[in-house]
C-alpha cells in the first residue's frame, strides 16, 4: 500500500464506503506491507542513482539475459550492470539490449557488462581509481565501470606502486582533483596510506588477491589496509570492485 | 499505537472527528512506531518465559542494582537474572531484592545472580547439563542456572568426559530422560558427539575455553562441536552457558 | 541380546537349563555386546523418524545404488535420503527405487535424492527454512529434503537479506507460524540475529560458503552467527543444510 | 619554501642579487624539503579541518601536556583532540587548557579529552553514531567526539541492536536525515548492514572489541562488515572510533 | 558389578534365592553399570603404572590438599603428581604427605609436586628428556617428573638448540641410550627433527609457549613439529609436559 | 671411514707407512666424512626395519620406477614403499619387480604400492589401525601398509565413530590386544580420546582432511587430538598415515 | 628535469631569458616530475645490476614476448629475466632474443626464461642456495637463476634436510666459502637455522609451499624461519626464489 | 681438539708415544668432541663480531649479573649485550662492570644494557634504522644498540610514515649513504616498500606488535613486509630488533 492508496482508504472511511473494522483489518499489517517502506528503498535507489546490478557469477547466460530482459521492460532510467560476467553472459545479454535499443558493452578484463540508459553526471566530482600493480587492473575496472554506470565521471591510473614512489607522484596533480579516490592494491596493500597522505579526499581502499604464497589471497593486503596510518581511509572486501565503486559513489554524490 | 488505539483512531475518522489528512499524518510512520510491533516483542518475552536478563560484566555494582530495582518496580512476574556478576554486584543487588521482600541468590561458581519471582515450571521436560570436566562448571552452571530462571526444571552431571566412558555410560538413564541436553566441554570438546549419539534429544553444545596451547581459547573445542559426526548437535559461542540455557529453554517450551 | 533374550537367559538358568557358568560365559561381554544397546540405537532412529541417509560424496553411482537397494530390502519404513549427489547417481538409484515400487526425486539445486516409503507426518509443527540470498538456496535445499524427509511439514522464504528488511518484514506471519527455524546466510551472516529477535521459536543458524574475499569459504558467516545477540539462535556446521534439517527434526518431534 | 619564496628567490636571481649557483644550492633538494610540498599537507589539514590530535597511549600525562602546550602555542584555530587518554592525562591537561584561556574537556567513557579553540561548524551535514550495544558507546563516543572537534554536526544514537529490530525503526527519521552515518557493533557486526540497507548515506562500520570466546577481540565483527549485502558500506579498523569520525568528517566536508 | 558379583547373582538364580525377574532388573542396566569395566580401567591404572594425578590449575591448595588426603587413604602405592602448583599448594600439602609418613617433594621450576610411594623402576629403558633452549626447561621438568613418578628412569640434556650443532652431537652417545626421546622447544621447533635423524628411538615432540612475536604461543613450534620430515616423531600439545611424559612411560613400559 | 678403518690408520701410522701429515689430512675431515657417523645412520635404518620409501607425489612414473630399480640392485632385504603413488606409477613399477623375481602390489584405496623381499614380522606385538568413518580409510590403509612393509603385524577395524558408541565397544577385545594403536579420524577428531580412554597401549592420533566447512582440512581435527583429555594420546601431521605407521612400528619394535 | 637542467634554467633567468614567472611555473611542480629523482631509480638500477624482471604469471605468451622485445630495443646491458613462466612462453620469447642475436634459455624446473647480454660477474663472493628436499628444488632454482642473472656466481646444494645430518655436514666446506647463502625449505623449514648456525654469512631464507596438511601452503616453514633461534637469518615470502636471490645479489654486490 | 693437537697426537703415534690403541679411543668421539668444529664456531663469533649476548627476559638481575661476571672473567674483547632487560637488572650488572673497570649503560626505551669493552669499528658502512611511528622507537633502539655494540656506525631516523611522505624524502641523502637498512614498523608495515624503492642497499624489515584491533599483535605489519613489492627486503620476527640488529651487522661486515 503506498501513501496515495492509504489516503484513498482513508477518505473511502471517512465517507462511509468502509466500515472502521474493514479498514482495520486492511491496516493491521500495515507495519511491514506497507509500500511507504519499500517506496523510501525506491526512492533511495533514485536518490543514488544506483544502477540495476546483476550478480553473474553462478547465474546462466540465459537467466542473466532474462533478468536483464525484465529490467528493460521496466523501462526506468537507470543503467544496468552485470558484475563477474564472462563472453558467453555477454553474448546472450547484446540481443536482450538490442531489443531495446540500447547497446551492451563488455568491460572484458573485470568481466563487467553495463547497458547504458542515461549518460547524465550526478556525481559532483571525479572519482579517481588508483592501482599498485597491474594485477590489479581488473578489480579497479570493476570500480571504474560501477562509478561511470552509477552516473559518475571516473579515471583510472594504473601501476603506480610505492616501491617506484616517482610513478605515483607524477600524478599528484590528478589525485588532489579527485572528489574521492578509490585505492587498489594486493600484496603488502601500502598504496592507499600513501596516497591518502598526499591528499584531502575519502580514499576506499580495495584489497585484492593478487600475490602469492603469505599473500593469503588478499588477507595481507586487506589487514595492512585496515591498519592505515592515514585517518582518511576506509575498507571494501577483497577484490570488491563493484563495492568501492558504489560507495565512492554514494560519496560523490552527497 | 497498539490495536485498540488503531480501532479507535478508524472510528474517529468515520464518527468525522478527523480529517482523512490528519489519520494519514498519524499513520504515515505506523510501520515502525506501532505498538504491535512492540507488543509482538512482548508477547515473545512472556510466551517464552524469558527471565529478564542484566549482562554483568563492564557495568558497576551501583548500575546494576539500578537497573534490577526498575526491574523489581515493574512488577512483573519474571525471575531476574543477571549474569557475569561478582560478590560486590551481589552485595549492591541483595538489599535492592529484599526490598522488594525478594531474595537475590548468588551462584559463586558461575558468578550468576538470580532474583526467584515464580517458581511455575513452564518447560515440558527436563534439561540436563553435561560437561566433560571439572573445570566446565562454571559455564554449565551459567546454563543450569538461566534455564531454571527460565521455568524448567532443570539438573547437572558433572565430569563425564569421553576418556573414561564407563562414568558417562552409567548416567545413561538420566540422558535418556532428559528432553534437552546442554553439553559442556573444552579441551577436544568430543562430549557432545558421543552423548548425542547415546539420545534422541536436541544437544546444545557449549564449547568452553578451558585448557591450554592449542586449546586456542576455546576454539579447538568450539571447531570440533561444529564439525561432530552427530546429526542431533547445535552449537553455541564459547563459553556462552547462557546463551545455551535460553536455547534449551526456547526449546523445552516447544 | 535384547531385554527379551535376557529374560529367557535367566529364567533358563533359573530353570536349570542352563549352569551358572555358561551364563557367565555369555554375560560378560554384555555391557558392549548387548543387542539392547544397539537397540536402544535403533530405537532413536525410529522415535527420531530419522531418515536413512547416505552421504553421496566419494561414492560411486554404484555403490550408493547398492546401499540404496539394501534399505529397500530391509522394507523398513523409513524414507531414504542421499545427500551430496548429482545426476549420474541419480541415474543409478532411480530403477532401485522403480524396482521396489517407489520413486526416486532428483533435488537437483541441492543434489539431493529422496526415496519416500512414508508420507507421514510426524513433526509437531511447520519448519520454515529462510535464506538471505539466492546463492543460499542449495543449502537451505537440503535443509528442506531432509526435514520433510524425516516427516515434517516444511516450507521455505528466500531471498530476505538483511539490507532490504521489507522483504523479511513480509513474511513476519510466516515466521510467527513456524515452530522451528532454519536461518541459512553467508556474506555477513546477519540474518539469523534478525529473525530469532522477531521470533519466539528456536532458529537453526547455517552459515553458507557463498561469497569471496574475506568471507573465506564461509568462516566470517559462521562466526557472526555464533555471536549473535539473540538468545535463541545455536548454529550447525558451514554448509550443513542437511545437519540444521536433522536438529529442526528433532526439535519439531519434542 | 613555499611559492611565495620560490618567486622570490627567482626574481633575486633576476635582479643579480643572486648567483645561479647559489639558487642552485638552495633549489637542489627542493623536491623534497620544498615547503610547497609541506604546504598541501598544510593545506589539507586546513580544508579537512583536521583537529590537532595526540593519540595518549604510551604517552605520560606530562608528554601530553608539553605537547599540548607547544600545540597551543602555536595559536592555530584548530581544536585540539587527545585519544586513549585517562584522568591522570586529563589531570596534567587541563591547566595547560586554562592557561591559554581555554577549557579542556575530558569525556571519560571514551578517554578523550577534547580543547576547543573553534565552534565552526564545517561539515555540510549531519554525522548519525549509531551502536549495537551499550558496550559500544565508549567506541562510538570517539568517533563522536572526533568528529564535533573536527568542525561537524554529529549525534548519537545507543543500543538498537538488530535483534530488536523495532528499537532502531523508531529513529528512522535521524537515519534518513544523516549525511554520513558511523555504524559501530561489537559480536555478530550486523547493525551496519541493515542501517545501510535503510538509508542512502554512506555508512562507516567501525567493529568493537567487545564480546567474548569467538568475537576473537572484534575480528568477528570486522569481517562481517566487510561481507556486508549492503553496497554502501566501508569498513575501519576494530575499535578505531577515532578513524571513523576522520573519515566521516572529511565525507561531511564535501 | 564385577565378575565375582555377576557370578554370585547367577548362582543365587540357579538356587531359586531370586527370581528371573529381580535378576533382570539388577543385569538390564549392566552394560554400563557394569564393574568390569570400571575393573579395565582400573587395570589400566595399574598396567601402565600411572601415577595418581592431580591438575592443579584453578585448585585452591585446600582442594588440592584434600584430594591429595583422599589419595593417601586409599594406601594404593601410585606415586602422586601434583601439575601447574605453586609455593602455597605445596605448603598446604606437605603437611598431608607428613602424617602418611610421606614426603612432598616440590619441583620448583616446573611448578610439579611428586610424592613418592613406590621407588620401584618399571619402565625397561631410559626416557630421555632434551630442550632446544634454557627457557623449555619448566616444560621439561614436567615431563621429567612426569616419567619418573610413572616409575621410569629418566634423564634430562637441557640447552641443544640446532643453531649450535656441536652442543647437541657432545651427546650423542646418550641419544643412543635412550629407549624413548622427549623433545622439547619453543621458537621454530627445529630439535626434534635434528635429533630424530639421529636415533631410531621414538621422539615425542613437545613444542613450548617460549618466544614472542610470530611463535604465536607455540603455535610455530607446533606446526613444524607436526610437519617433521623425520618419521620416528610424534606431537603432544603446547607446554604439554605432562602428557610427553606420560605418553614416553606409556611406550617405555611396552 | 669406519672404526675399523681408523684403527688401521692409526695402526699404518705407528708402522711408518704414513706420515702423521698424510694421515692429518685424511682426518681433519672426519667429524663430517666419518663413516661411523654414516653407520649410526645406517644402523639405525636395520634396527628399525624402515623400508625403503619413495614419496610418489611430484614425481614422474619413470622417476619412480627407475628409484626402485636401483634400490632393487642394491639386494638390501628391505621391503620397498611408494606413497601417494597411481595406477600409472603402478604401470611403471610392476615390471621393475617383476624383472627382480618380485610382485608389487597396488593398495589402490591409500595409493600406495609395497614390494615385499622379506616377510619377517619384526614387530613384538599387533599394531591395530582404527577408523572413525569410511572416508578415513585411505589415509588408515596407508598406515596399515607402511606398518606391514616394516615388518609388523597389523589389522584395522574402520567405521567405528564415537556417535555409534556400540560399534567401536564391540570390538574391544581388539582394542586390548594391540601393542600400539592407530588411530585415524576427520571432523571431530574425537575417536583418539575415547580409544585411548579404553586402552593401555600408546594412541598415535592420525587427523584426516575430510569433512567440509570449519573442518579446515583436518585443521579441526588435528586440534582436537591435540587437546584430547587422554594422555596417552600423541599426535602426526593431517592425513599423515605413513608418518603414523612408521611411528607405531619404531614403538612396536622397542 | 635533472641538475644540469636546473642549472642551465637559472642561468637563463639570470641572463634575462626567462622571466621570473616562467621559471616558477616550470619549477612549482619539480618535487615530483624532477627527472633527479628518476635518475636516482636509474643509478639504483644501475649498481644492483637488476636484470630486468618480467613476472611472467598472467601474462599471455605474446605479451611476455612483447615486453621482451622492448626491453631488446633499448639496448641495455642488463640480463633479462622472465619468472613463472612456461613453455609456451619460451617459444613466443625464444624467436625476439634471436632476432637480438641473443639466446634465451629456459630453465624448466623453475619456469624461468633467461637471455644473457652480458657475463660479467658483479658480486664479490659465492651465493649458495641450498634445500632441505628434492621438492624444493624449482624455488630454488628460481633464486639460483635470478642471482646469476643479475651477475653472481651462484651455485647449488640440493636434499641436505635435517633429519639426514650428515648430509649437510659433508658440505661445509662450500657452506663456509660462500659470502651469502639462500636456504630453501617447506615443511617444517628447519634448516636455515642449522646452517646458519654452521656459517657466519648472512642466510636467507625462503619458506617452499612443498608438504601437505598442517604445513599450510608453506605457512608453517615461513613461520618457523621468522622465529629461528640463529641470528644471522632474515626471511623472504613463500616460494619467493625470485626475492631470494635479488637480496642475495644485492648484498653479494656491497 | 684442534688441528695443532691432532697433528701432535699423529706425531706422538708416529713416534710410538701413543698405542693406536689409545689414539683411537681419543679420537672415535671426534666427529662431534673435535675442538676443530667448537673453533669454528668461535672463529665465526670473533669474524662476525658478534657481541656476547644475554637475553634478559626470564632471568632474575642475579643470574644475569652472574653470566655477565663470566663474560667479563673470559677476558675477552666482545662487548656485552643483554637484552629485555629492565632497571633491576642494570643495578644488578653495573656494579659487575665496574668491578672490571667498564661501564654499563642502560638504553632504557629498549630495555637494553651495554658494557663495551671495544670502540674498533669493524663494519664498512653505515647501518641506517629508519622507523614509521614514534612506539616503534623501542624497537628501533634496541636494533641500534646491537648494531653498535658489534661494532658498526649505527644512526636512526624516526617516525617518517609513509603517510606524510615529505617527512621521509628530507632524508633521502641519509638513506642513500647507508650500506644497510633496518626499516621498523607496525600498523600497516607498508615503510619498508617504500624506503627499498629509493635505495640500493638491503633492506631488513622488522614488524613491530605496535598498534591494536586488526594489528593483530604485529602480524599484519609482518605480512605486509613479507609481501613486498620491493625485492630489496627481508624480514626478521616480529619485535626481533636485536635480529635485525645482527643481520644488518652480518652484512655490514661482508
Amino acid at each position: 500500500m503506498n501513501s496515495e492508496e492509504l489516503l484513498k482508504l482513508l477518505k473511502s472511511l471517512e465517507q462511509g464506503k468502509l466500515t472502521p473494522e474493514t479498514a482495520f483489518e486492511r491496516l493491521k499489517h500495515l507495519p511491514f506491507e506497507d509500500i511507504g517502506f519499500a517506496k523510501v528503498d525506491h526512492h533511495r535507489a533514485i536518490r543514488q542513482g544506483y544502477a540495476e546490478v546483476v550478480f553473474g557469477k553462478g547465474k546462466t547466460p540465459t537467466q542473466v539475459a532474462e533478468i536483464v530482459r525484465a529490467m528493460l521492460r521496466a523501462k526506468a532510467s537507470h543503467n544496468i550492470l552485470i558484475t563477474r560476467a564472462n563472453k558467453k553472459t555477454f553474448a546472450a545479454v547484446k540481443p536482450a539490449a538490442r531489443a531495446a535499443k540500447l547497446r551492451a558493452e563488455f568491460h572484458e578484463l573485470s568481466g563487467t557488462i553495463s547497458i547504458e540508459r542515461s549518460r547524465k553526471i550526478q556525481g559532483k566530482g571525479l572519482i579517481l581509481v588508483v592501482t599498485a600493480g597491474t594485477s590489479d587492473i581488473p578489480v579497479a575496472e570493476e570500480a571504474l565501470v560501477t562509478a561511470r554506470s552509477m552516473g559518475n565521471r571516473a579515471e583510472a591510473i594504473y601501476d603506480v606502486g610505492v616501491a617506484g614512489l616517482h610513478r605515483l607522484l607524477e600524478h599528484r596533480d590528478k589525485l588532489a582533483e579527485a572528489r574521492v579516490i578509490v585505492c587498489v592494491a594486493g600484496m603488502e596493500g601500502a598504496l592507499p596510506s600513501v596516497v591518502a597522505g598526499l591528499v584531502s579526499a575519502p580514499v576506499i581502499a580495495v584489497p585484492t588477491s593478487t600475490g602469492y604464497g603469505s599473500s593469503f589471497g588478499g588477507l595481507t593486503a586487506l589487514l595492512a589496509m585496515l591498519n592505515s596510518c592515514a585517518s582518511n581511509v576506509s575498507v571494501v572486501n577483497i577484490d570488491n570492485g563493484f563495492g568501492a565503486g558504489c560507495v565512492a559513489s554514494v560519496i560523490n554524490k552527497l
